[in-house]
């Protein structure tokens, strides 16, 4: 039996189900997207006492397999008026199943203005605490104040100053395996929510320390082994472990999709100077605290983080991921590694995405406020987000509404929520997933961009991108690791073996891609009952108008594709 | 035959076309509306150059009927995002039916950075001028420097700096019979459409003075004098000859709904510090300058408006009317006319719409960025929209957007656009009506506020608006003043025997009201096709939650009685 706890965030009362379904078994955003869709009405604001949060491990967390912590977070997304699932490693899965949790719910608003609390969940008790002495701190100083009070081991997710001011960009930052809530759930102003429940961090005690029962051992460990093996095989997953995510920005820039000067271009010129090598070089050449290879989550092999150190070989920011580097470099012009990862450092400590405030930068200069490629303006304009000035209050509020703002048509956004790392008129494939993403614009969810032979062209793109919103959305659906996907990709045996052996329960491919698939039809029909249209899943009209210069191409997807790249 | 005119923005290329229709010649909203509908594609950026803008005289322009002279503006509004009618008074429709023009139209749009042009009307040929000496440079200077250019008999409509800035909540300001631009179609973002399209104003010359020809002269001059007759011998209408709009302060602060510190309550107290008795007394002691009766178009004997004077009489602004008093008055718990007509002198100046604004500004009051009663805050806030800053573009950007912006739930908008001074938790008639418009809240529309025998319940209510939506309709629809309704509300043929004695057109009480209808379907169903759905016909969450304090009221409308109050 699966646990759900739930916890009512005015009067600190607590309740405890369980369940035996198959959905919770899965966990992550399979049972994350099933109980937003269940209980939270569509239409409620984001920001009101009818928004919940739900905090979901996945099918393996508390186990010895590699890349399986990874922790599902549901809500009805400020940012884009529509679900949202947001996942980040760390340690939290981890705990919560030590705790034997499937799932944290967080229920009901107190007053605007009614004090600070943490929810601390314990082996004996859940209580709700004062906060009052974390308020308006950063994040890492946040982090130090949670590990001195609940202990290194503790599991803890907190917000920033971004989101105590209810920015909508804000995320949720999750405690990384040494204690430090460096593991974002960034995406779709999920710290805003927590925030209006006034509750300023959330804290899984390491007091009980359940292992996980295997119903056959044997079978579990050969499997595990299995998984690492296949993981250190696979091509695409080992370049993650010496490069990171960083690997990217020669690809992108190579396939003229690497976002440039506010996604008007593919193309930067130095690009060299903000790639994996440089980035590489320059850790190890700083060498102290600097890591080349990092594991966000206990017992993962791919460990494609990284620890990106000063000059002096103190840690500057960690991670440093390439949507990061894409949207806080290239899209700004900027072609200093050290510059960006203040930036990077900035948005960890205010609690906010750094897509969403990259890409609000970018429309700023677009919209003449600094221009391209000056780092000291963009990095000012980080500390004016994490100030909450004016300035920072439009940059930290999500690209959509930053544009409006500040009078710029070519926003860089799905459903209000900005475009990742490749200029969507580049990669056809990647303008569709964007277009059929229930949660706005996303890379973790039908990524292309490595499977499209023409990238131009918008033919077959709604089949292949749907094809990979399943392969994606499978590692969401019990908790894994994106990265595991490519070595499950056409075969998943090897996790529902591991399932099998962990649980005794079987589950077959076809009805594992069922529940994946029914998934996306809830996620999509509760954005039909939220308001959100065909009107919606757009780009903004200058990516169909001006022809991106580099592939001399446009957006020429029409709403009758993107209606079909979303039903399911 | 009637005419219609079309100016293509980037070329500068005109072409006139000649339309016998009945909607043609009713002119006004029935026009706009119906060329909104068929020549714009609904899901346009409105900012982008499929939008157009159309310029509408209604059906007795030109001729000598009181208050024919309203000029309907069409577009998709960059506010709303769905169909917008705004309508000013001012001399610009008198001109148009003096070049025997019944419709303008600005299509296309150049690039952003084009110079900025004015369109010139007149009777040998229409062009695209210099504008750039206009650029920005406020209403109050601009109107001087277009009569100077153009003489000061030249009908002209232009923008502030607001608008050349792109703010969502920027007006156009028509010039009135002394040639200032002072009559705003304020609503909207229309502004904001003008210059997308780098223009920076619209002049129709006095060189043509093409007079009416009447079929039947004799019967047009009686029907004119019953006209008269009528509004002279109504109560309401001729109250407002007296006290101007100003004479809703009482009447709302007894009924219990004059927005009061950011629309959360519905009294204030002190409010006979800024009432219609005070307005009038100031004016009236002050001299000088100072009118308590003006009228904004030729021959109008309402003559609502009014100039307010600083203490040595001369001109403050022109004029003050309830909406602003309220949104900028007691909605910020100002009681200091003054500090009110500074701030809607700074709005005219901006070229932003008053109720918009001063809704904005009392979000930010409270989100804590000012005291709720700090007329020099206020005052400061609005020269930041007329200067641009970071924090004007959020206010000069719509509440909705200011509200999420600045992190505040209770956000007192239908559609973006900002509630008029009717607090609707206490007459459940006009928040009907506000759920129900196609424009987004609006008080010129569904006016139920007189007629309610039970203000604070929903019984009765969508029938009850929609007879008012049909009455208040029925002006726009012909470009009549909205004041006009209250002495033909029962019997449209004094207004119909008009358009017969002009052109010897029958048009039936049942087959004009057929237009209205019809105008209502036709918009709504553009908001449908814009991606506008029921979700977005709601107030903010909180009016349903947090009872008005002294009515003991919440919104307790569903979406089915709206979506009721909107089908036609």
């Amino acid at each position: 039996m699966f646990s759900i706890l739930r916890v009512n965030t005015v009067t600190g009362e607590t309740r405890k189900e369980t369940d035996n379904s198959k959905e919770v078994l899965l966990g992550g955003r399979t049972l994350s997207s099933r109980m937003v869709s269940k209980e939270i009405p569509a239409q409620c604001d984001p920001l009101g006492r009818q928004n919940k949060l739900f905090f979901c491990s996945g099918a393996l967390a508390g186990t010895t397999a590699s890349s399986c912590h990874r922790l599902s977070i549901g809500a009805k997304s400020p940012l884009t008026g529509g679900i949202k699932e947001s996942n980040a490693g760390g340690i939290l899965a981890l705990r919560m199943a030590q705790q034997d949790l499937r799932c944290i719910v967080l229920e009901d608003a107190p007053a605007e203005d009614a004090d600070w609390k943490i929810v601390v969940i314990g082996k004996d008790k859940t209580e709700l605490v004062d906060g009052s002495f974390l308020e308006g701190k950063g994040v890492y100083e946040k982090s130090d104040l949670l590990t001195e009070k609940f202990g290194k081991r503790a599991g803890c997710v907190t917000i920033g100053p971004a989101a105590e001011k209810r920015l909508l960009a804000s995320g949720l930052a999750c405690s990384d395996p040494h204690g430090v809530c460096s593991r974002y759930a960034g995406r779709g102003g999920l710290g805003a929510v927590l925030a209006s429940k006034r509750i300023i961090a959330m804290v899984v005690l390491d007091d009980a320390k359940i292992k996980p029962e295997y119903v056959d051992k044997d079978s579990f460990k050969q499997g595990a082994k299995k998984l690492i093996t296949l993981l250190q095989e696979n091509p695409v997953a080992s370049k993650f472990t010496k490069y990171g995510t960083a690997a990217m920005v020669d690809i992108c820039q190579a396939l003229k999709v690497l976002p440039t000067r506010n996604f008007k271009h593919g193309t930067m010129e130095g690009a060299e100077k903000i790639n994996a090598q440089t980035m590489y070089d320059t850790i190890k050449e700083r060498g102290g605290e600097g890591r080349t290879q990092h594991a966000c989550m206990p017992g993962c092999v791919i460990q494609c983080s990284n620890v990106y150190p000063e000059k002096d070989g103190t840690i500057l920011c960690s991670p440093i991921e390439y949507e990061t580097m894409a949207l806080m470099g290239s899209n700004l012009c900027l072609t200093d590694l050290d510059a960006i990862a203040v930036m990077n450092r900035i948005a960890n400590d205010a609690g906010v995405d750094t897509l969403d405030c990259g890409a609000a930068i970018g429309v700023a200069m677009e919209a003449g406020l600094a221009e391209f490629g000056d780092a000291k303006a963009a990095i000012r304009m980080m500390e004016e987000i994490r100030d909450a000035t004016p300035l920072g209050r439009i940059l930290g509020s999500g690209v959509k509404l930053a544009a409006k703002i500040l009078g710029v048509r070519h926003a860089p956004h799905v459903l209000g929520q900005a475009l990742p790392a490749y200029e969507p008129r580049g990669t056809k494939g990647m303008a569709m997933t964007y277009l059929s993403t229930p949660m706005g614009a996303d890379h973790t969810f039908g990524f292309t961009l490595r499977d499209e032979e023409d990238p131009t062209t918008k033919e077959g793109k709604v089949a292949l991108s749907k094809k990979f919103q399943v392969i994606g959305s499978r590692m969401d659906a019990m908790g894994m690791c994106n990265f595991v996907r490519y070595s499950v990709r056409d075969d998943m045996t090897p996790l529902l073996d591991l399932i099998k052996a962990r649980y005794d329960v079987v589950i077959t491919e076809e009805e594992f891609d069922d529940f994946v698939r029914e998934t996306l039809r809830l996620e999509h029909q509760f954005n039909v009952d939220a308001g959100i249209t065909a009107a919606d899943y757009r780009f903004a009209e200058t990516f169909y108008e001006e022809a991106q210069p580099e592939t001399g191409e446009k957006i020429d997807i029409t709403d009758a594709e993107t209606a079909e790249a979303r039903t399911w």
